[in-house]
Formats: C-alpha cells, sequence, structure tokens
C-alpha cells in the first residue's frame, strides 16, 4: 500500500535551515521540503530547472534582474542556467521539486553547501 | 524577468471539473491545477508516477487494495502501473505534478478524457 505524505507533519521532524529534506520522488525528480532563514548564495543549476512552493512564510529570491517575492500558495519555477538567491526575514517553508540530479548550491562551493541526500 | 503563480489566481480562473490545467513547466515535467467533483475512472499511467497535491478539500483515491485519504496539505505519489480512482465528495482543489507526455486517463478512454493540453 503506497501512502500519503502531510507536509506539516514532515516539517516538525527537522529544524536545520537550507537543508532540503526529501519526502517523496516521481519519475527523475525529488520532492522535498526546506526551511529557509537568512540569506543563501548565489548559484544556479546548469542543467535543471527549480520549482519553490512556498506552504508558510515569505520567501525572497534575488535574480540579477530583480526580486520576486514569494507568499504562502505562490510558486516560481527557477530556469535552469539562472542565477538566483533565496533569502528570508523570517523563517519560510518551502516545497522544492527538482531533478534528482540537481546539487544544492549548483558547482558553487559554500558552507551552506549540503551533499547529502537524506530522507525524513 | 521570470513570473510567479498564485494558485488561487489561477483556481479563480477556470470552473471545468476534472480538466487539468497547466500552469508551470519544469524540466520534463508539468505543473496542473485541477478542482475535482464526483468519480473519476480507474486508470493508470504506464511509464509515468503522479503527484497529487491537496490544495482545498478532500480527495479520497481509491486504490485496488484499499482508498487513500488525502486532505489540505497532503500528497501522494500514484506510482506508474498502480490502477487509482479519484474520487471526491465536494469539490476538491489540487495540483498535479506529472510528465509531459503523462494522458490524462491512460490508456482508458472515457467521456472524461482530456486530450488537449491547456495552459492558463
Amino acid at each position: 500500500m503506497i501512502e500519503k505524505v502531510n507536509l506539516q507533519e514532515k516539517f516538525g521532524l527537522f529544524e536545520d535551515l537550507w537543508s532540503p529534506m526529501i519526502i517523496s520522488e516521481m519519475n527523475d525528480s525529488y520532492v522535498k521540503l526546506a526551511k529557509l532563514k537568512g540569506e543563501f548564495v548565489w548559484h544556479d543549476h546548469e542543467n535543471e530547472d527549480e520549482l519553490f512552493y512556498v506552504i508558510d512564510g515569505d520567501l525572497n529570491i534575488k535574480l540579477r534582474d530583480g526580486d520576486v517575492h514569494l507568499s504562502a500558495g505562490e510558486m516560481i519555477v527557477i530556469p535552469s542556467g539562472l542565477e538566483h538567491k533565496p533569502v528570508a526575514k523570517e523563517e519560510v517553508q518551502v516545497m522544492l521539486i527538482e531533478l534528482k540530479s540537481t546539487k544544492h548550491t549548483g558547482h558553487v562551493e559554500s558552507n551552506l553547501t549540503k551533499s547529502e541526500k537524506e530522507w525524513i
């Protein structure tokens, strides 16, 4: 029997910021949850689009030509190759969907880079 | 400049039931919104997993070995090849993520089958 996933239950299982946790997989993609607060690093994913969907809170995604502000219930797809930098004044809960091959900070190495793939 | 998508704005743009509307694309997948009420047909997608995420309302997904009940904030991935039948007593708003190649009712032809790919 396949099982459903309750997002709030999963958000209750981790506290680390900027550490996306895998909750499901479909085809060649992972569905991840992340808690973000503060500033991430500028990066891009050369060959992979990345979806951000805000579950709770407010997220600012800086782009080289402006900012996109996302509130709960809003999503955006960052196309491959586009530099972006997520920033959140207060903690924000997001769902990410990206190819399994996607690296956390693209080709940028930072002290925020996570290379492990962790399920919750 | 890339644009964000507000899901409730998009849900306000259509009324047809069982007619998933495309709101975004990433990699080889579409993100779709659908309003469901009543009973769909039993079907499967031979080679494609399909994600259901409930935005508002309650959705029952019948499987051959039982039912999965999803409320708002809950998701499930139906693996390729698994027969399923969505059922909703009251109207439910869902987000679907599936490969661009995925057909609405799999290889089943029904009067509910939609073959057009429509963006909103």
